[in-house]
């Protein structure tokens, strides 16, 4: 088993990859604070290349492969998500081929956008099968797998985000919220974190109808999912963290669990405060950040990190379809 | 009659708006640019405050006042749109009164969004007696109007946009797009940008269902559309043009009606792309940029200015209605 990931990664990966990645802006909202009476903070991660945190971590993992190896002939993964993206992106910035396999159920929309960074899109029938095809062609010479999350180097890359906002924010943070999925984000944003401000919590937040990573917390042991969950928050469909990510997911600060509704709420509100195009896996957090601001008894400085923005069409049409925007947000009822 | 702006006016609003507004950054996509084969750079003014551009007429416009006469005791307008929330806005950052007139029709979540910022709103059965009302209320003294379009500090602070653009891009611009609804901010962009690189052209867009400044150009005279027009693209709803905009709109280079599926269309596609909540308004013109682009036979840097972000849930709704993204942006059929 691979050791888990310490702050030198972290840092390691930054200096891979800095002169790849955008350094994203962090916004907030003059309304919500009124509103909430709390400081929130937003590291724009839909601003980041190919729309998501993903490229940092895509982008190290390959960077740190080739500082001890020759350029593989090819690289490969699995994924129908952001991930896809990420690996096709940097593929093509560093000129080596990249075959992402899906499945076929996955959305023309993200098919077309693999392909428009030059990677072969390689169909499937099932995820299973897609993953099955994906491991027969790993063992391959010169040929690279990079999976999405279970990987020191994604993990690393992921957690380079945190180096930047305590790099540009010079005031305390009191707590950092991250979506869990595989868990590669919040572990490497848990490492950075808690080297750089050991007081500041770490929470995690992920939807009741995927709650793997909070049952495998509860039972101290990593929990699967049978089948896709059925939630909004297309980014944390997985069905399990991964051995590496679950080390520091059992030491988070918190976790919370937040139902579908509420999910969308916070999606119509963040599009329409902060003017920006977020993912509904990175407005899920703001339903734990209420819970947490309500038992707080002094005015809170929190940093939500928004993981991305590529979002399917008829995704768009199930946000919208009630009206949540007619509902100020409150900590009180 | 009141004198048309000329470019002095513009460089004025600067100076007296700069260090209330925000400098919003210029945005491209990469893979729209190499779908389409030309240069596409996006003024944000949707990252404004009050999320639109509408924030830089407000507030020169005050600002200009407050030059040469003592503050007033309130200041007032009649709008349901961003203006009202700019007028808002501005007051509460010179602790200035204001008193908004909007029909009782309007989304709550414009009443909401201009009560946030301190003003009051007072609800009136129509548009008309909302007119009515506030142009009494302007004859009191000590109260100043500030209409949202025809007034020549209101034309001139939307102008400072494009010193911005100016002095960020050092490169050539071939066109400026931008939408037309009571021409305020088209004819600031047009004489900012006529001043400083005369020979880029300057383009305005509107919908084909509301297009009053189309009919106005084509006959030479100021069009009155009878009933507020029927379009998604809720920014260019005015019945006409001003006696102060319609000059310069009179001279742009070109002018495009577009369909209302376009405009849905292109606003899916500039939230996708840019990642960015751009309102329909802001996205119709690139209907015309592509008619444009198919008519030359050089590649082309273009600007479009995305004027505001201010979307109501219902509007949401029926830009995602249908998918449009399966669907590439390309110059050929």
């Amino acid at each position: 088993m691979q050791l888990s990931i310490n702050f030198r990664d972290v840092v390691s990966a930054k200096r891979r990859i800095e002169q790849h990645i955008k350094k994203t802006p962090i916004m907030t909202s003059s309304r919500l604070n009124h509103w909430l009476g709390h400081e929130i903070l937003f590291k724009m991660e839909c601003l980041q290349h190919v729309g998501a945190f993903k490229a940092r971590g895509a982008m190290n993992a390959i960077q740190s492969y080739l500082e001890s190896q020759e350029p593989p002939k090819k690289i490969i993964t699995v994924s129908s998500g952001n991930h896809a993206q990420a690996i096709a992106w940097a593929c093509d910035r560093l000129r080596i081929p990249a075959d992402v396999y899906m499945d076929k159920a996955a959305s023309s929309v993200k098919k077309n956008a693999t392909r428009s960074y030059g990677a072969t899109v390689i169909e499937c029938e099932t995820r299973l099968e897609a993953q099955e095809r994906v491991a027969e062609a790993a063992e391959t010479s010169d040929i690279l797998m990079i999976p999405p999350y279970n990987h020191r180097d994604v993990i690393a890359g992921q957690g380079t985000c945190m180096l930047e906002v305590f790099d540009e924010i010079n005031q305390p943070i009191d707590a950092v919220f991250a979506p869990c999925g595989g868990g590669g984000l919040i572990s490497g944003c848990y490492v950075a974190t808690k080297a750089l401000s050991p007081e500041t919590k770490v929470m995690g937040a992920e939807p009741v109808q995927a709650n793997d990573a909070a049952q495998s917390i509860r039972l101290g042991r990593i929990v699967h999912l049978k089948d896709t969950p059925n939630t909004i928050a297309d980014g944390v469909k997985t069905l399990s963290v991964g051995d590496l990510t679950f080390p520091q997911i059992q030491q988070l600060d918190g976790f919370y669990e937040v139902p579908e509704d509420d999910i969308c709420y916070w999606t119509q509100w963040l599009q329409h405060l902060l003017k920006v195009h977020v993912e509904p896996t990175s407005a899920m957090s703001m339903s734990g950040v209420l819970v947490y601001l309500k038992a707080q008894s002094t005015p809170q400085r929190v940093m939500v990190v928004i993981t991305g923005g590529n979002i399917a069409s008829e995704t768009m049409l199930k946000i919208w379809q009630d009206d949540h925007l007619a509902e100020v947000p409150r900590l009180s009822e």
